[in-house]
Parts: C-alpha cells; sequence; structure tokens
C-alpha cells in the first residue's frame, strides 16, 4: 500500500518506521527540508519532500502535525489528493477535530494511537512504539465502513488494540484519564510552590520522595502539550474538573469534621476503584 | 550499645536488622509472642519479649508502634526506664507526637525516618532500608542536646541523611509533599469512579495509561495510612488542601476562560518547579 504520512514527530515518524518496515511505500511530507532529509536518509520513507504533491499517489494518510496546524494542513493538502483516499489523524482529542475535518474530506476516520514517549521529534522516532498500546478509532455515522476497516487494519498490523467509540466519549475518557491528572497535578506543584515558610518550602523540596514524584509527575511535564490539552479538550476537562473539585471538597470536609471512619470508606473504595482501570507496568 | 526496638513491623525490623549488624545488642518488644519468636529465630534481636522489662538495660529505645497505640505504649514502657534511658519514635507526624511524649519523658527525641515500601510488618523487614533517605529528627527547646547527637549518630550510621527542624515545620512540609498527594490522587480516582456513563466509565478504565497510574498510585494505597495521616496531621493536611483547592480553582479559572497563555505560564513554572524537589529515581 502506499501511505502518507504528513508531520514527522515522534508518532509520524514510528508510524513511518513500522509501516515501512511491513513492506509499505512511505511517501512523508514535513515542514521542514531537513526531516525530510533525515526521514529519506534514515530509510523511514521511500520519498519525502515539504510539497504536498508528493502524497497525491497515497491510499491512506496519517495526519501527524500539531493539533494546532491540522485544520490548516488538511485544507493545503486536499487539492492534492483524489477522493479515494482515506485521511486519518492521530491526535489526543477528537470531537473539535472531527467535526473540523469531517465535513472537508467524507473519508476521513478519526484516530489516536495512546502511545508515546516524553521525547518529541523525529530523533524520538522508534520501532515499536504502538504494540499493546490502545489505538482508538472514532468514526462517525458519515464515515465509511471500508475507511473505518483499513485504519483498524493498519492499526492491528502496528499490534495495537483496536477501539472504536464516539468522539465525544473519547474526550471524555481522556479528559479523565490523561488531561484532568495533568491538571491535578500541576495544581500540587503549584500548590507546594506557593508555600509562604521559606524554612517549610525547604524541607518540603528536601524531604519529596516517591510519593510526591509520583503524582507531580504529570504536572511537570510540557506545557505546550498540557494547554493543547486544555484548549481542544476544553468542555469534557471542564466537566472533569469540576467533578474533581466536588469530590475534593467532600474529601478535605471529612478530615476538617474528623470523620475517619467515612474518609476510611472513600480511600477503601479508591484503593479497589484503582484496580479496575487498566494500569500499565511502571 | 544496648538498643530497644518496641514494634517490629517493617521500620522497627529494619531498624534491628541493620543496628545489629553494626555490633549492637538489640532487645526488641512486640505484642505478639510469634513475632518475637521470629525476630530472635531470624537473628534480628538478641533477645524479645512481650514484656517491657525486658528493655530496662537499653540506652537508647526506638518506638515503632502504629501512631494509634504509641502515647499508651510509652506509658507503660516508662515505669521500666531509667531516666537516662533516650527514647525516640519513628512517627510520620511530629507535632501531636512530640506534645504528647516529651512532657511524659523529658529524654525524648522526635524522629522520621522517611523510608518505606508497600509492604508492611516484620517479613518486610530489610538491611538497607535507611540509606540515602532522610532521616527527620524534631528537638524542640527542652530537648537535651546530648540525646539529639546520640540519636543523629545512630541514623547517620544507617546511612540516612539526618535533618533537625522544628515538628510542626516538619509536619507542614510531609503534608505538602506525602500526606496532600494522597488526598489529591484519591480523589482523582475517586471523580473517574463517579462517571455517570457507563460507556465512559468503561472506555476512561480501558485507556487508563502511565499519566493515570503515576497520578493515582498513592491514592490507590493503604486505606489505614490515609486516614492516620489524616487523622494526626490534620491541621497542616487541612492547611494544605485549602491552598490547593484555591490553586486548582484558578487554574480551573484559566481554562474556562481559554485564557492559554495564562494557563502556559502556569504549567511552565510547576515544570522549573517540580525540578526543585529531591525527586529520586523511579
Amino acid at each position: 500500500m502506499q501511505i502518507g504520512i504528513v508531520g514527522l514527530g515522534l508518532i509520524g515518524g514510528s508510524l513511518a518506521i513500522d509501516l515501512r518496515s511491513q513492506g509499505h511505500r512511505i511517501l512523508a511530507a514535513s515542514r521542514r527540508a531537513s526531516t525530510c532529509e533525515t526521514a529519506v536518509k534514515r530509510g523511514m520513507a521511500d520519498a519525502a519532500s515539504q510539497d504536498f504533491a508528493l502524497l497525491s499517489e497515497a491510499e491512506v494518510i496519517f495526519l501527524c502535525p500539531p493539533l494546532g496546524v491540522l485544520q490548516q494542513t488538511v485544507e493545503k493538502l486536499l487539492p492534492h489528493l483524489s477522493p479515494s483516499t482515506i485521511l486519518t489523524d492521530v491526535g489526543s482529542v477528537k470531537l473539535s477535530v472531527v467535526e473540523a475535518i469531517a465535513p472537508l474530506w467524507p473519508n476521513f476516520v478519526g484516530g489516536h494511537p495512546m502511545a508515546g514517549t516524553t521525547e518529541s521529534g523525529i530523533d524520538a522516532a522508534l520501532s515499536g512504539l504502538f504494540q499493546n498500546r490502545a489505538y482508538v478509532l472514532t468514526p462517525i455515522e458519515s464515515t465509511p465502513p471500508e475507511a473505518v476497516e483499513t485504519v483498524a487494519t493498519l492499526a492491528r498490523s502496528l499490534q495495537s488494540v483496536v477501539y472504536q467509540c464516539h468522539p465525544a466519549d473519547h474526550d471524555r475518557a481522556v479528559a479523565w484519564i490523561s488531561h484532568l491528572p495533568v491538571m491535578v497535578s500541576a495544581s500540587l506543584i503549584a500548590a507546594c510552590q506557593g508555600e509562604a515558610n521559606p524554612i517549610v518550602l525547604d524541607l518540603a523540596q528536601k524531604f519529596a520522595s516517591s510519593g510526591f514524584r509520583d503524582t507531580s509527575r504529570v504536572g511537570g511535564g510540557n506545557p505546550e502539550l498540557g494547554v493543547m490539552m486544555a484548549h481542544y479538550n476544553q468542555s469534557a476537562l471542564l466537566d472533569a474538573l469540576e467533578q474533581y473539585q466536588t469530590q475534593l471538597a467532600q474529601l478535605t470536609d471529612l478530615v476538617r469534621q474528623s470523620r475517619w471512619e467515612d474518609l476510611n470508606e472513600i480511600l477503601t473504595s479508591t484503593q479497589t476503584g484503582r484496580s479496575h482501570f487498566s494500569i500499565p507496568d511502571a
């Protein structure tokens, strides 16, 4: 199959590596000439160009630019394509993406391969990134079933676990398990930093151990990613933040009122509840 | 030196192992006869008994019972001791402990070795647990400096990094980096569990990945420990919870008002701020 990749960062680059190793012909596009050269030199792509004309022969194109430029990228790409070309994206939010792209191109399948590392860019791309990870597809009523099946088959060939759901359900689910944790965790760091007594702040910084390390990890990550999540998944994130605040206020009341048995009940339920989430090994 | 250990759980047992391996004579006490037998059989203690009379010769006694029975344990222990005996505890909160024990026994040094594993009990005890970990001592004005120095020397012999601070400052610092994270993390799990749409809850449970894993870890831990923290460090924890809620509400407002540059500023400051905390390797 002739497969196009637009955007050669961590995700686009890793898709190129795995799909080319299966024998597909990879046609890649990047905004930077140097990235195009790197991709061809490293054997990640058969051809790469800054010019979207290169992608006119592609049967499926993976759209992997930053979310903020996805729509304008698609608008520039479309004139080069034949109507049978299947477009799919890899963005971590889906409702706003599907609402923006599906009206422009009926043969579009929203997608979200749930894989990543802390690194980014073409140098971070690696083989096997998607193995055993969820790959979510979010077709809507108007999405052609053949397009969905083509993308699903490619995702399964990466050894991903393919899920299908409505874009809005995807966004609510990732708000809970990915975007809310970033805000909760960042607020923890910010609150600690706000300690007014320099002696206590110094001790807190010295005493920080595995509990603080883990709870603060995603709040200390890439700020641009955090803003992107909030921007493109604003409504689902706000719902989650509001429910979280209600929950935290309830727990705080129990502490304030010394209701230790009720607190024990909540903590017992969260201990059990956590085991229902598919938690990967550390 | 003759060293007493009261309570042979993870901390008491691990102290016994390391201190005995340095040549100290270890006299241990446990509420359970079987634990006493185990301690002697495994070479963790030279002698062990349910009877505190065994500890009358000890020069320094480490108090390692659960926080909830610390005071009553000390009251039963005191009649067996000579006034020169130094008592020190290992509790994870200090102000309430120091306020309870120092008036009963002037030769008392509050202590908190900041080490642990997810396991508990004598079977979890292990050598080297305190190596390179913080060991906090919280003397007050009336604490004899020789007693502090004796405990500090023993802590250093475990290759711990010894800190001294006021009990209240200790408690505020551990509220930030240990007790607040538990409540923040537990509330995350509880809020997710509260998702009313079963399809979304199911997707969230399936999609949960490393971000959720890390942010939810301490909130899915031992409920008794969480209640104990809240109970004995109630006031410092409440302060931290209130400041956290203010911080989170502020961040939520930025999301609601689409103030992406201001959100970026906060997330940039938490990314930098996290690096000022002494974060151990995962």
